[in-house]
């Protein structure tokens, strides 16, 4: 009898990895440009030259013994320190190269941040819409992810939900912002609210909590008036999960890191945590090459002028379609409102005008659907007419 | 309440890593040239010339956005393909693309290989002297590592030891060839002598129990004569776990795979249990780049004739001092008899001459210590006199 929760995982694959495979199929039959696949979150526009450069230069001219060998488990010191230095001088933290820890990008920080944390049987919150791997991550980790749901207008959390969804089991809370998929950043007012809350359940409780901020989007805000809070100015026992997939296009390459707030009581014993769990999951260290790349070009991103453009182009055509769309702060993902209550079968009515969208579903909410914009702008500009015959469709 | 098991395995070094810092701190206060540091198996050798100009093409010419864009969880299909032809060429396997699941290293395949198979309070078999982090990952999937003991000449597996360790409970069995750390090769009628013994076993109780063989040391063997056994010729529920690190000098850059061997009756489920488990443990892809890389340079290894020389000097000179030393068939660790009973003490001893060997207690046998040998050979001639004045100290 082999691990039946891990073969039914493998069997099983996600609502968006279903969509993609059948836009692969559909493509064939009816030519490429005629299908407008919004389903991946696949960084479309490639990584900045610099990172080419910076290869180029570290392969060319770099001892390979030391290029490619091993780091120490949590990470070259040098990069360590770099990018706490870099955080520091962006968010006020007082971070050192100790407080961070290398990973293989967004889901190994997730995986071995839940790992350190929880305990068989624990709870873990998340606030809806959702990234539906935080299920996974928990359940392996012990833990039962508890959903609590969104302001229906402003998709920020509902805080009393969140206050009456605590418990005496509760390990850990994982925000995500900016938001896959609603595009939604949690405003600072969202986040000492929530701060607030937690401070107050552990004074009641007695309890330890942490706030976990999943964090591959922070650099995809496009105006400039979107701030993203950085929790650890708002709440001691926090830890940020941050990846360069979306911000350099680096997605296949698994790169980003775990910060962990020195400024919490128990900062040893959690990274220790941290380094434990990570390597009983078997991450001996994040790829050395590109430890290297990303301490020579942090601050760089992207060029993500182009999702911008995107999403002001989607977003202005959808709403005059008479489309109702969730206020588009960042991420490359707008959530439209589906034109029938079952966003399954709006979805699938939409896939009549070969535009493949995400039903809201497998995000832990329903009525919605979500739109990768991280395509070529020609696509969507070939898509508009489709959305258009679809709204249309509704009203006849 | 943080998860102790993770916080305590994140605060105790390993043995290995405890030596390895006290001799980075005596190099500091007599000098990197009077320390002989045994302690590591971090190649010596920097990776072969191709792994560099492949790295350049692949970066200077190919599409960045697929260079570095996500690959199925499984791999790029045109690697897998590559790997598993090479493989099929090499030893005779009818292996496809999909036997084959890209990982993150030798660590990587067996933590997804184990949280695939294993369910709670299953037992996990593999053979004294073995690497200590498998009883990490064994633990971290549910199943407690049961070690059986080699013959204490040859350090083949224990025959009889091994057919009476099994149980109703074992799901597995890892084997380590070339071995880390006595270096020696499992020979053909050892792995036969398993394989015969594992279907007895099966028949007898019904159960399944799976054969892994955890090999990134596959290529490093120095005489024509040595054959690694190839474990899906012997078996049918046979799982390769390999890695690159040491073969291409590449450990930092975490990439190897899992081959599933494509006869046993449940492939379908097994694979399907290794995708599961590589998402519960936060494995989105390995890394692109190097998977790209290994396709292109399948088949070259790093020069590898460099281990070959400072094996034979070693042996030679250790025989000449009155030392006894295991066969050496491969890897590049030398295993040699303490001079006393007690390893940990004839280690200390050892460091009074700045000769920095690990005790092999770590590794589940009493009374050898293991010197990595992945050195300069430089660094290997300043040393022979230390390990003369060494075994003349218990001669008086």
């Amino acid at each position: 009898m082999l691990n039946q929760t891990n073969v039914k995982l493998g069997k099983v694959r996600s609502a968006i990895r279903e969509l993609f495979e059948y836009g692969k199929k559909r493509k064939a039959e009816i030519g490429e440009e005629n299908v407008f696949d919004f389903s991946l979150g696949n960084p479309s526009v490639p990584a900045p030259e610099e990172v080419k450069s910076e290869l180029m230069r570290l392969v060319s001219q770099s001892d390979p013994v030391f290029l490619h060998g091993y780091t120490s488990a949590q990470g070259d010191y040098s990069v360590r320190k770099a990018l706490s230095d870099s955080v520091n001088s962006r968010f006020g933290t007082r971070l050192t190269a100790d407080s961070l820890y290398m990973t293989c990008g967004a889901a190994a920080s997730l995986t071995i941040t839940l790992n350190a944390l929880v305990n068989v049987g624990d709870e873990v919150i998340t606030f809806a819409p959702f990234f539906p791997e935080y299920s996974v991550f928990s359940a392996h980790a012990g833990a039962k992810l508890v959903a609590v749901k969104s302001d229906p207008l402003t998709f920020q959390p509902d805080l009393a939900a969140f206050q009456s969804a605590l418990s005496e089991k509760t390990k850990a809370v994982i925000i995500n912002s900016p938001n896959n998929p609603s595009g939604v950043v949690y405003s600072a007012h969202t986040v000492q609210a929530l701060a607030d809350i937690l401070r107050e359940h552990e004074k009641k409780t007695g309890n330890a909590v942490y706030l976990v901020s999943d964090e591959p989007y922070r650099e995809l805000v496009f105006d400039d008036c979107t701030q993203v809070p950085y929790i650890m100015n708002h709440y001691a026992r926090s830890i940020v999960c941050y990846s360069y997939s979306k911000s350099l296009s680096l997605p296949g390459e698994r790169i980003g890191y775990i910060a962990v707030n020195n400024e919490m009581e128990e900062f040893g014993e959690v990274y220790a945590g941290i380094c434990g769990a990570g390597r009983a999951l078997g991450y001996v260290c994040a790829p050395n090459l590109f430890q290297q790349l990303v301490k020579a070009v942090e601050g760089r991103t992207a060029d993500i002028s182009v999702y911008k453009r995107n999403r002001d182009i989607l977003c202005g055509a959808l709403t005059e379609y008479g489309y109702t769309v969730v206020k588009p702060d960042g991420a490359f993902y707008l959530f439209v409102r589906a034109l029938e209550d079952d966003a399954e079968k709006f979805a699938e009515k939409a896939r009549e005008y070969e535009l493949l969208l995400v039903p809201s579903n497998s995000f832990g909410v329903k009525g919605y659907v979500r739109i990768s914009y991280c395509v070529d702008t020609a696509m969507i500009e070939r898509a508009l007419p489709a959305f258009r015959k679809l709204a249309a469709s509704y009203k006849s």
